[in-house]
């Protein structure tokens, strides 16, 4: 398997090499063989030849199985005008591989409730999965712009858009508890009126075994902190995805545990939910959990290995129980939690 | 005073009431004379003419020092077309009144952080205010459509829209701790980079003494969550505002607590969080605190009674200390614990 690695920036290469290590084992265990091939994007491509996402990386990827992403940004590159800057080109990747669906799972590990800053009975047991468009609404739409006099930008959905994303929905419930809750703002946005009419729609006449539900956006947040295991599988636009996936990342109690996979129909990008936490880099202290179990989600989703995804994610749910890292508490760091989960593969 | 009343839906009438008992009440006790008119608005006035913004109400509202709302909507009015629905109303009657700063205090009261979803050590001592923009952005921006092959809506801000509600959150600031979190996604979105430059703008011009940093949406739905007591003044968009307010609605671990004030050139809009509750409706257990402190808040900033507005919100604190509402596992309904606020008042 071709792999497109992009380290990133901060702790991005720190985490994307515990990765790599893991991926490696398991390509033992299970037979599989990859070829890595490391390049710059973010901070480090600016820093390299003045652009966050270079011609070379275009080709690569696109040319690529899959894409393993470290993390992007830092202050250093906070002044940039917008379309040089390290999120530009994170959202150029994603528009370039029209990975429209971002997946992110949300699990409490079982003993590590005590992280949460909501009450462990709250916490514990949550267990969902945030579907996102990514690729379309308010992020890309035309026309948007910033004058000395007004700032407008655009929401806009089209039907195969929403079609797309809401088949990814109701796929994921099928292979999970059969739940979907729609999130939208369909009592004031007309875009939120179209979102809720094609989800209606692909429902019926696709999915009528899986149960749907709605929900308002500024309802669906205060849901998720009172009482997260009422949920299963949220899909919603790419506005309220950024705003809802951030938040019950919270929920674990930290960042540094979360994977994200984002799918199209070509090559899928993975990488962990964490920034780029520049103060961190390269003094080995690193969570690189979010990043192993993107990995994981590499294999299962673009690589068509699902079961040396859940020999990977079987294995640092092992090493978590045994002693986590230093950020949770633990007296592991990057180095030796990796060691950990690669004695605890098969 | 004239006071505009809309007791709305389902509990509406039952705090309401209870509100203006103890309006009654400190107007005696500090020589102020009200004069209350009942109007039919939301359900209500749908179940009675038709429509639930009366062309009656419009005239009443406008011509009151102040509007104090319990709660509109109910399943019985969901199913009508968008124009003649309660939140349609609600809308019209933010704009009719030109409200265009939501003010959302939030507390967490002593003694009650056990009933707040996150651990009592991080909801402890939370006490910021929420300062939404009301009257523009994507809620009312045009072009907005919803056809068989897209929905589109338009998020749009114009300089003097922000510059004001800017200049109230910055005025909010120097009567609590001085600092100002502006919140938007301008890593992303055109009209959230004008947000923040008119933010910047104003600041710099007319607030220096006061601290202003900025925050992404997505971050702050996480902060807000992870360590709320780090917020005084937070100021965001409508429809930023709308979610984050929502959310930080939850930390005090119940809705009914909470009030809010709607303020603009003319009369204020004044009323509790929660919604209309149809199933509670009538039984004398509906929580009336947050439309008390909702009265409070329209005797401090439409009618300039701030010291009766102190003297009511001691009052609510001495009788939730004493023995909370039912709700939130005290003994009382709402007419004993509204009897206990009339008493603990001068
Ligand atoms: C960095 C930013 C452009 C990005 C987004 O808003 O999509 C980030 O917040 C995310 O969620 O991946
Ligand atoms: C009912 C709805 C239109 C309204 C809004 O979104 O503004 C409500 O959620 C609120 O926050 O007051």
């Amino acid at each position: 398997y071709n792999v497109a690695v992009l380290p990133g920036d901060g702790i991005g290469p720190d985490v994307v090499s515990a990765a790599l290590r893991v991926l490696g084992a398991a390509g033992e265990a299970y037979g599989l063989r990859f070829a890595f091939s490391h390049l710059a994007f973010g901070g480090a491509a600016i820093d390299a030849c003045g652009h966050p996402f270079p011609d070379e990386v275009r080709a690569a990827v696109a040319g690529a199985d899959a894409v393993l992403l470290g993390a992007v940004g830092g202050p250093k590159w906070d002044a940039l005008p917008r379309e040089r800057r390290c999120e530009t080109g994170l959202l150029n990747l994603r528009k370039h591989l029209g990975v429209y669906s971002n997946l992110r799972p949300v699990r409490v590990f079982e003993g590590l409730e005590g992280l949460s800053p909501l009450k462990s009975e709250v916490a514990r047991g949550t267990d969902l999965l945030i579907v996102r468009e990514l690729t379309g609404g308010i992020y890309f739409g035309k026309p948007s712009f910033n004058t000395p006099t007004e700032g407008v930008s655009t929401d806009r959905y089209t039907r195969g858009e929403v079609e797309r994303i809401a088949r990814v929905a109701f796929e994921a419930a099928r292979t999970r508890s059969g739940r979907v809750t729609s999130v939208d703002k369909a009592n004031v946005l007309d875009v939120s009126q179209f979102w809720r009419d094609v989800v209606v729609g692909v429902h019926e006449s696709s999915y009528p075994d899986v149960t749907l539900d709605h929900l308002y956006v500024d309802n669906a947040a205060m849901q998720l902190v009172r009482d997260p295991r009422q949920f299963d599988v949220i899909v919603t636009a790419n506005l309220f995805g950024d705003i809802l996936s951030d938040l019950a990342a919270v929920i674990p109690g930290s960042l540094g545990l979360l994977p994200s996979a984002s799918l199209g129909d070509g090559p899928g990008l993975f990488e962990p939910v964490h920034g780029s936490a520049p103060d961190l880099a390269g003094k080995g202290v690193a969570n690189p959990v979010g990043t192993i179990l993107s990995a994981a989600m590499m294999l299962r989703h673009s690589l068509d290995q699902g079961e040396a995804a859940s020999a990977i994610e079987a294995a640092v749910q092992t090493a978590l129980e045994e002693d986590p890292t230093t950020d949770l508490g633990g007296s592991r760091g990057t180095e030796a939690f990796t060691e950990a989960v690669l004695k605890a593969l098969p």
